[in-house]
Formats: C-alpha cells, sequence, structure tokens
C-alpha cells in the first residue's frame, strides 16, 4: 500500500517534471537543481555564482526552505529575481511548487534558473522538479563517508561541489578518498572544490555553469 | 489521498512506537533517538559517549544508515553491542525498524540504548521510534539559521548538543542568536555545546544522559 502509493507519487511528479522541462527548454532557460545537507553552503554557492555571473547572465533563483525566507532574502540583496516557496514541513521540493513559483517569473528572458531545494541529502534526490541537470554541495565538515551513505544524491548530480575546503586544515577530511568513491558512483561526474569564503574553484564553477547557460 | 495515506502510516508508526516505548519502560532501559543533519556528528558524540560511559553503564546502540555499516563498525570497536539498520534509500528510521533490532538485544541487561537516526534534519523529527527522549546534533559549520528552517526538530528533542565549537573561529557562527531562537522554539530545552575533538562539553553533556539512565 505504501509502495503503491509512493509510486503513484513519483508518476505524477514525473509527469508534472516532464512538463516543466518542455516549457523550461521552449523558453531557453537552463535549470538547475542545486541540493545538499542543511549548511552545505548551498546559498553561498549562490551568492557568489550571483557575483560572478549576473552581469554576463540573466539569472533567478527559486527557493525552497520548510520555513522562513531568510535564504530568499540574503539572494534579494543581489538584485537578482527571486521566489521563495515554504514547503511548512515538506523535507523536498516537488514539479507542481516548482511549477507555480516559475510563473511569477518571466522565463524567456532568463538565461540560468536556479532552484535551491531544501536542505536534505535524501529525499530532494528522489523528486524532479524539471532541471535540465541536478548539482549536490557537500561541506568537507561533513566528512568524506557521505557519497557511499547517501548514493542516490550523487549518482543523480551532474556535478559535485566539494565546499568549505577552507577547513580542510582542522578537519578530518578524505579528500581523493571522496573523490575516487563518487567517481565510482558516478563516472563522468564533475567534481569541482570550493571554498566560498576564500573565492578557491569559483572560477571553474562559474565557468561549468556559463558554459550550459549559453547552449 | 496523499495526506491521508500519511496520516495512515503515521498512526501506524505511533501505535508500533507506544508499543516499544513500552516494552522499553518495562525492561528499565533508557532510549535516546540521536538525530541531525548528515556530518553534524553524531556517531563521533556517540563514540566519546562510549569513552566516557561504558564502564559505568551497561549500553547499546542501534545504528539507521541509508547504506553501508560504515557507523556500526565504528561503534563495535568499543565492544559496545550495535545492530545495523540500513533503510535502503528511506530517509528516517520507522518504529517497526527499530522494534525488529531490538528484539536482538538483551534489553533487561541494558540501561542505556542509543538510536542513531539517518542523516537528516527533517523527517526523521516526524517519526517516533519508541525513544523515551530525543536529541538534535548541530553542528556550528552549519550556521546559525537551521533552528528556525527546521524547528520541528528543535522542538522535539529534549536537549541539543551544538556540536564542532572548536571550528567556531573559523566559522561564522552567532552562538547567542542560535540559543535564543532554539529556547523560543523549545523553553527548558537542554543546550550543551560541544567539540568532540577537544572534548569541551562532554562532561556536562554524559552527566545529563547518566542522570537519565539511572532513574
Amino acid at each position: 500500500m505504501e509502495i503503491q502509493v509512493m509510486k503513484n507519487i513519483l508518476g505524477e511528479n514525473d509527469r508534472i517534471a516532464a512538463e516543466n522541462q518542455a516549457m523550461f527548454r521552449d523558453k531557453g532557460v537552463y535549470v538547475l537543481n542545486l541540493m545538499g545537507s542543511p549548511g552545505a553552503g548551498k546559498t553561498s554557492v549562490l551568492e557568489k555564482t550571483m557575483e560572478h555571473l549576473k552581469d554576463k547572465l540573466s539569472m533567478a533563483v527559486i527557493e525552497g526552505d520548510l520555513f522562513t525566507s531568510k535564504d530568499a532574502e540574503r539572494i534579494d540583496k543581489y538584485g537578482v529575481p527571486v521566489i521563495q516557496i515554504n514547503t511548512a514541513g515538506g523535507c523536498h521540493l516537488d514539479a507542481a511548487m516548482v511549477q507555480k513559483a516559475a510563473a511569477s517569473l518571466d522565463l524567456a528572458a532568463l538565461d540560468l534558473l536556479i532552484v535551491e531545494n531544501v536542505g536534505n541529502l535524501v529525499c530532494p534526490a528522489e523528486f524532479a522538479v524539471g532541471e535540465q541537470e541536478k548539482a549536490v554541495v557537500l561541506s568537507v565538515t561533513e566528512g568524506a563517508d557521505k557519497p557511499l551513505k547517501y548514493p542516490l544524491m550523487f549518482k543523480e548530480a551532474a556535478v559535485a561541489l566539494l565546499n568549505k575546503v577552507d577547513l580542510l586544515p582542522y578537519c578530518d577530511f578524505d579528500m581523493q578518498g571522496a573523490r575516487d568513491d563518487i567517481t565510482a558512483l558516478h563516472p563522468g561526474i564533475e567534481v569541482i572544490e570550493l571554498s566560498c569564503t576564500k573565492g578557491t574553484g569559483l572560477d571553474a564553477w562559474c565557468e561549468w555553469l556559463e558554459e550550459r547557460a549559453r547552449r
């Protein structure tokens, strides 16, 4: 019973996600679904991405949170259009939420739409929202064992951002081990080491993103 | 439809959780449900707790993970009985999983059973497993905005462990703000600042736990 219902929910979500994807393709906007644990640094990555790319690309952001508009307020300061979704306790965004939020955006004017998902390394990976690609942010403070413990996220993501590398000297993080596990789970995935506070890796990340948004 | 099914699932879980709670009470074992984001440091807290308390109390651990037995292997080194539950992608432990795992333990011989939940700051808070109390581990590297963004976890927990305080000099974490938000969400909650690497706060935490396990 529970499994059948879950299949129905996922099936209905996939249908709406496909609609969204067709709509985004039609409007010529590249959509990235940005995921990761609470505090992995998703919003900080977004802030640095806007600093680097907002004069080069026409961008917008959809922010997903259970409660509060704290993240949307951080984005709003950059003058980039931002829509906040509050899931009211829900552990992931779904395609219907993103469809409704996207209706408030002038999609035809956009090159790039980033959807920041709810902070959760499990559930968001199961629900497509209509994105072209997914990205996962993993903070090195979370530990190098996380890819094998949360494999779906890394299998689904086109790029893994290993964030907060400025804290590596104070953490016991096996970078080579993490990279090996991630590429074993998903051969061909892009892995970028990042520090939003020191600026490490931001050029590589923004080039990766810009190349896609201009396709 | 989805909401009705969710109510049924939660109702069934609550029924089994009540059975578990009665069984644990009957056997005289204090059960703590330990929750937090991926990489908050739940397993490290467990390791330090065992170092401090394993000669004073009869302990066991149930480990919840989506995949792998990495955490159970870390616990096993301390000579404490440990049962690994793999949820195979499931985002939380439920009462039925814990009931099945607990059947392998000699409960009557235990003072303390700690259930380490799946790394997730959202879903585990919704599913009682039969615990007497819940604890949440929040790493300061996750940011001080997390209590208001993930309020249910802090409303449910009897104690909040603010972990990795050794990294405070390298993080932008507003400790007073976090404490204020946590106590506003849950007046009377115990808040303990902890560092597993430096040993900070471990005496306070282990005293809190021992006092409960001896009741």
